[in-house]
């Protein structure tokens, strides 16, 4: 398997995985100092970080056991709230699965449940 | 002015900006263990990351004087070649300049000068 | 009312509305010979008006009565599954609602209920 | 040859292409009531079904003579400036040409020069 223990991007901004299928992958991420832009906002990279990870994590959990590999392809992320604390909730949710490519809706939200950033992320699937 | 030095996730993953004008912007980032994937390539989010970092300062070096602020709304990249060492060389360049937003496409090529990711930003212009 | 009887394109290609409100519009277009592009399938440029018109009309439900108008700014689709005949079957779903922007998600669907093209329109809220 | 004569939709809306390599794409569409959307500026899906067939003429004219075809996969168009009237002119540059993808960035821009709306399309090869 292509687990998340031995991704460390992921380790080194904090993604903890929740759950994982291959139809819904869901993670968190505590706000930390270290994850901020100059404002003292969430930095955009760290919520298309999140919905990358989450988008490939899923297509993996499918098509590894087929001998097949998910690489990240497109990642489009909409910044619609900043987050400056609190825990970044995210939920991935596919929305296709072709032979040649998966596709994600990947949700960001805060604490309160308020809709913080909303990611469409294209998986790849190549043999290995 | 709102510099690079104050953006703690930017240092995070090791950006080095170069140069940096309301139309271009240059920076790198060395390729380390900490910002692979699992299997191995410089994790997707790390190529985001970039891409709103340097769209982010070059909206930022124009508008901070006239006392506004640019905030991401929209990243879209696109991951062409994978990276696994080495340097990630990025370019941003202006391509639109609006009243509300400005848009930059930003290439991320590797040591041998191989585009390996493409990234469209939207940075939305507000007042202060 | 910036209403859609007074969009020559839409009515160019074929666009019926069937609802719409600030939260949700539904549309259809019948395949016909002159929406198709070279290999018989619908061209992915009718998929991608749709999205923008449906997206655009809910905003404008929501905006005019404002003093308002909404206009596109970002329309990204995907094309999953080839159409070529019978009904493009067309439903908008807001997922944002900011002072400056709206956010839709478009998905277009065959006669057998099939996805066939996901849609993320940015809709620019300006004063009139 | 795929050729745009056979392509009933371009021919709908007006497209007239100007040259066509596998690495450039120009053609022209000259505004007419039947492309406006309600408030009389060109429809953004027009914008965006130019840039889908450019991209998908570009990639077609490289792959069709080994015997595959390029259809589209996605297309990110961002609206810059609204045109109603004279003539729309488009150029496609290929971004990128891998085995399965090729993605290409669109201008499209006015009688003075100035740009109007971009596009990154992505054309997925596939074996006839």
């Amino acid at each position: 398997m292509v687990s998340l223990e031995a991704s460390p991007f992921d380790r080194h901004y904090g993604l903890e995985v929740e759950e994982a299928t291959d139809e819904l992958v869901r993670g968190r991420v505590e706000v930390r100092q270290e994850l901020l832009q100059p404002v003292g906002l969430v930095h955009g990279g760290v919520h298309a970080s999140i919905a990358e990870a989450l988008a490939s994590l899923g297509t993996n959990v499918g098509v590894v056991p087929e001998g097949k590999i998910g690489l990240g392809q497109s990642n489009h992320s909409s910044f619609l709230r900043p987050i400056s604390e609190g825990t970044i909730h995210a939920v991935a949710r596919r929305r296709h699965r072709g032979r040649t490519t998966w596709i994600w809706d990947v949700e960001l939200a805060d604490d309160e449940g308020r809709l913080c950033a909303i990611s469409r992320v294209t998986i790849a699937v190549r043999e290995r």
